[in-house]
């Protein structure tokens, strides 16, 4: 049994140019926990000036029916971020802190250390509120900015950031190649894998991944996303996808393939084109 | 060291609406050959009525600059065909025969038996020539037809097949999982694995063949080709991305990516329409 985190929601729409209204993305939440999936990350509680696509977190928050079963989750970078999610009423923080000092900079405006002692303070905070945290580790295998990412570094991170319930190591611009990514689950000991697909090695690192002994992968429905630091590149590794790939191996999962590929056909229509996913657009095989 | 064994120009363009003229096609040829690609499949002699795009094999290879060490391939599906391939100073014939009795009647209008007939004919035929020989089990994991394939059955046609110097399973349609791949290729002992990307597994099914033991690799540039049985979908596994997936691996290839990407570019003004592959749009990491 593996666990997919659907991040269709934040990390797929955060960089979608669409800006989607709450109720929609309240219903796609809606839409992914019915299929089954065991954690959604619904929501990202950060400044709606800087990340437009993510504004009124609470707003989606309302609009979502509670499904016995089903983890919801937010991304919190801060403390602020961290009480709003508390009070939303969510099930799991989702923190990130970046391998590399250039990144950390740009995107959180702290240095690794810094947002090290970021996340120590909210998990600190989650432990007591008896919260599930998961801290990502950004640019896990490589940095649009420093290139290739020293493995050791990822593994001494990792290690700082045992207080959480779950790290997962993220192929964030989408470079990581399976072996890589294999053996640096094994060398961290990270329960999860998130993977783009932009140089389309995401598959194919998602099941080595698993080989290094993850037990987690986060995933988009549809591929939804892209990738900032390279305009022309697709998103996230497709949910539909990778499901179809575990269930094909008889790994279970506990999702409804069917569900999932409707949920992309409508997502479609939503967005007015067609997504990167590929099972949607194919078909099931065997038919169902 | 991998060997990529390169189809664009036979199973991608065939599967392509545009029909190309023999001059580009040869021109495609010569410039992946120069990327350093130890195998081409170039052309393939079949009916110019049923494969247009086809068509003019003869013409293509008289257009090829002949390069040291480029292995240069075209499939044949009868004795007729081999006389072709001969004549026209090819250096490897590939056969195909079909896993399952529907297919094989629908592709080859023969059973399974009257296709390795044929095969064991032209194998014979290429063993007193001295020329290389390849044979693909087309349909090994899943048929349009009669949906998964017994695996036995596949293991039992590869042992038939063993007059080839290389056996290939091939997902023709696209529907493999990486686990059932690497037990096949272990099971069979085939040198060789062609992949499909139809629902996003063909990556990571190519990085579990070589896993398997698979020690060639087919691909297309650009990730040429789709799917008859499949219109939406996608075609074979992209040559540059397989590749940026190897040597991010450390796997050897012998083949210049910086090559394979200006192809692509190429390529993709050639069509007038943007390739399937990923690499050449989201660019090499590190940049080279």
């Amino acid at each position: 049994m593996i666990s997919i985190c659907e991040v269709g929601p934040r990390d797929g729409l955060q960089n979608e140019s669409d800006v989607l209204s709450s109720d929609t993305r309240a219903d796609l939440v809606n839409r992914l926990a019915a299929a089954g999936l065991p954690v959604v990350e619904a929501v990202s509680f950060v400044s709606a000036e800087r990340v437009p696509q993510m504004a009124g977190a609470e707003e989606v928050v309302d609009g979502i029916e509670r499904r016995d079963g089903t983890v919801y989750a937010g991304l919190a970078l801060n403390e602020k971020g961290y009480d709003r999610l508390r009070d939303a009423g969510l099930d799991e923080v989702r923190y990130a802190v970046a391998a590399t000092e250039s990144f950390s900079e740009r995107n959180a405006n702290a240095s690794v250390d810094e947002a090290v002692a970021g996340a120590e303070k909210v998990l600190a905070r989650a432990r007591d509120d008896g919260m599930r945290s998961t801290v990502t580790i950004s640019v896990a295998f490589g940095c649009p900015f420093e290139g290739r990412v020293d493995p050791a570094k990822v593994v001494e991170l990792a290690d700082r950031l045992r207080a959480a319930d779950e790290v997962v190591l993220a192929d964030t611009i989408g470079v990581a190649t399976p072996n890589h990514v294999r053996v640096m689950i094994e060398q961290t000991g990270a329960a999860g894998f998130h993977g783009h697909n932009t140089r389309n090695t995401g598959f194919a690192n998602a099941y080595a991944a698993l080989e290094g002994g993850a037990t987690t992968l986060d995933s988009s429905i549809g591929g939804l996303g892209g990738c900032p630091f390279a305009p022309k590149a697709t998103g996230n590794i497709a949910t539909e996808d990778v499901v179809y790939m575990l269930e094909g191996d008889g790994v279970e999962t506990g999702v409804d393939l069917d569900a999932l590929i409707a949920i992309s056909e409508w997502l479609e229509s939503v967005l007015g084109r067609p997504l990167e996913g590929q099972l949607y657009r194919a078909g099931l095989f065997p038919s169902s």
